[in-house]
């Protein structure tokens, strides 16, 4: 029942941008689509709500102007796909999506679109003009990651324990709007970067001693991911540590997480979440926890990095951030999660993260 | 049990190689392991198995001789690291073998390895030295990949059942040397190299309507999912059908799984799969099934990696690949799984891949 409430709510959507356009032609108006405008100029950190946003300012996208008709027929077209997928209960990627809509329109040599980044560009607009995220829409983003913990869901007509999942853990599909929580007795999250660590804590049954979830992916943090998070955050308060290498790769994850991306502006108050806290290797653990030795030398690019990240709006007048991003630059170097494995193999399950955790010793 | 046993075997090698360095040096001979050679100088392809393989060429490591002592002394203490990693029942990854390796020699200011291409050299000789996997000197690679299907197996004391999993499926671990398959009902496997067509062939519950298998990774298919497919045909008789894209990418990937790669020819045995078939997009498919305006263009990289691909010796001689590869050169286009998408969302599980098993219309 709740699954048809919110399909028909983001069809409806849709199907009011086809009714506004029809009647434009019934009014003998030049079609048009009103369309937020996302580009740098329109994307500010809003102090209240600590994440990323859009402003307001838009632009309209007319039929009849040769500078706009191939994006307004592309709305058109990819609003329709995405239409017909809600109807039929079907989820599509990006790139079904792109060949879905790639076909020459009739009676000429035009393709309507020639490459995936013109239909990707549509349907980022679309989450904008029907307030629905891409997930709503039915196109799915990438599929990765892992999770495991004292949790029990409901997917797809599966009842789903994520402690019983031996050395693998569930599988993080690309689009978790429709799964059910039906039993959540976990008290926190760990959430990190690497798969490696990961299998770490699950071989040592970390999240079962500490009844705490653990979710990794490998690399790149998908919107899959930054979903489940907020979900588990916003409907069970669950606290999220995130856990990251001391380098400026690590303090980006963490600030994605946190504060939303430039680039998915529209789309933070679906995926920010401004309560997570960095539970990641500090300049301090290095001294306390005997790292000294395992360092690894920043590169120029590190450097221009850490320089680049230090002075971002919510980062500049952070103290303890930039006590961080000090150290690290006197220090001229970087430290992995991984160096902790220089004093035993289940240090970190054992000693570091229960250190940690119990002194609630994270950057917020 | 079983466990016991295989850890011991592995262990007790290790034990042998430390026993022989003893040896040596209550004989007062200069202490010396014995090395097989991995350079493409001792790659062959072995006609009969039909996988690339080591040959017999080895070289000598001694203890005092200027050029060999580090590489010796790394030997002794990753093999020692590895051989702790087992009596405490632990797996760690390559990188936490190089932090747990990396350490100043006593009265030295030489560090035992500086970079993890060193430890990671030396896991792959021990591999040779002991006859075990990386595995099973519980030395874990990279974890990726999702699993559903008719399976139930069980793992670190959990039962899973491989179709009750919903739209995420089972999490592949890095390392499934230890996992037992307790009923396998699936009658074939498909492999694809793309989670976003895995999410395809699970929303349609391909694996439920046609009895089957299916796994994918992201990107590049890692050991843990080699040795997944292996251990299903080993022991099942499974066949297993690879999706790829109509590439030069997509070729590689078949070629690894099916005749081992240059750099893993030692595990060939291990990881090759020689009966595997092609079941990807080839060119007749693409007249077939109304592909032609769905095309990519090659670019130079695309035609110089067709070249190299066209001259292995596996390939060279086999003529079902070379008309495809000569197709693919003429047409100077390649064609994604995905463009099957333009004619429908779901006719890749409806149409094209039921057609396609039902008249065996596979590459070998």
């Amino acid at each position: 029942m709740e699954k048809m409430v919110k399909r028909n709510k983001s069809s409806e959507e849709l199907k009011n941008l086809g009714l506004k356009v029809v009647k434009d032609i019934e009014k003998n108006k030049n079609p048009s689509v009103i369309v937020p405008i996302r580009a740098l100029s329109n994307v500010i950190f809003n102090e209240k709500t600590k994440t990323l946003e859009l402003g307001d300012k838009t632009s309209t996208r007319y039929f009849f102007n040769v500078a706009h008709a191939k994006k307004f027929l592309q709305t058109i077209e990819v609003a329709s796909i995405s239409k017909d997928l809600i109807n039929e209960e079907k989820h599509a990627s990006l790139r079904d999506v792109f060949y879905m809509a790639k076909r020459t329109i009739p009676g000429t040599n035009v393709n309507l679109v020639d490459e995936q980044s013109e239909s990707d560009d549509i349907i980022e607009d679309l989450e904008l003009i029907t307030e629905n995220s891409r997930e709503q829409l039915n196109v799915n983003a990438n599929k990765n990651g892992s999770v495991v913990g004292k949790v029990t869901i409901e997917d797809s007509g599966d009842v789903i324990r994520w402690d019983k999942l031996g050395s693998g853990g569930w599988s993080i599909p690309s689009n978790v709007e429709e799964i059910k929580f039906k039993k959540v007795d976990a008290k926190y999250i760990i959430y990190m970067e690497k798969a490696a660590v990961w299998e770490r804590l699950n071989e040592d049954k970390f999240w079962d001693k500490q009844n705490c979830i653990i979710i990794s992916s490998q690399g790149q943090t998908t919107r899959g991911i930054r979903r489940l998070l907020q979900r588990l955050y916003e409907e069970f308060k669950l606290p999220i540590y995130v856990l990251c290498d001391f380098d400026s790769y690590g303090f980006y994850i963490y600030s994605v997480l946190k504060y939303g991306s430039i680039n998915l502006a529209h789309a933070s108050e679906r995926l920010a979440i401004p309560s997570v806290k960095y539970l990641g290797i500090t300049s301090n653990d290095i001294e306390k926890y005997g790292l000294q030795k395992h360092l690894i030398k920043l590169k120029d690019h590190d450097l221009a990095r850490l320089k680049q990240i230090s002075e971002y709006d919510w980062f500049k007048n952070n103290k303890q951030w930039q006590k961080e991003f000090k150290a690290m630059k006197q220090n001229g170097a970087k430290a992995e999660i991984q160096a902790l494995s220089a004093r035993g193999i289940t240090f970190i399950s054992e000693k570091y993260l229960p250190e940690k955790i119990k002194n609630k010793d994270f950057i917020d």
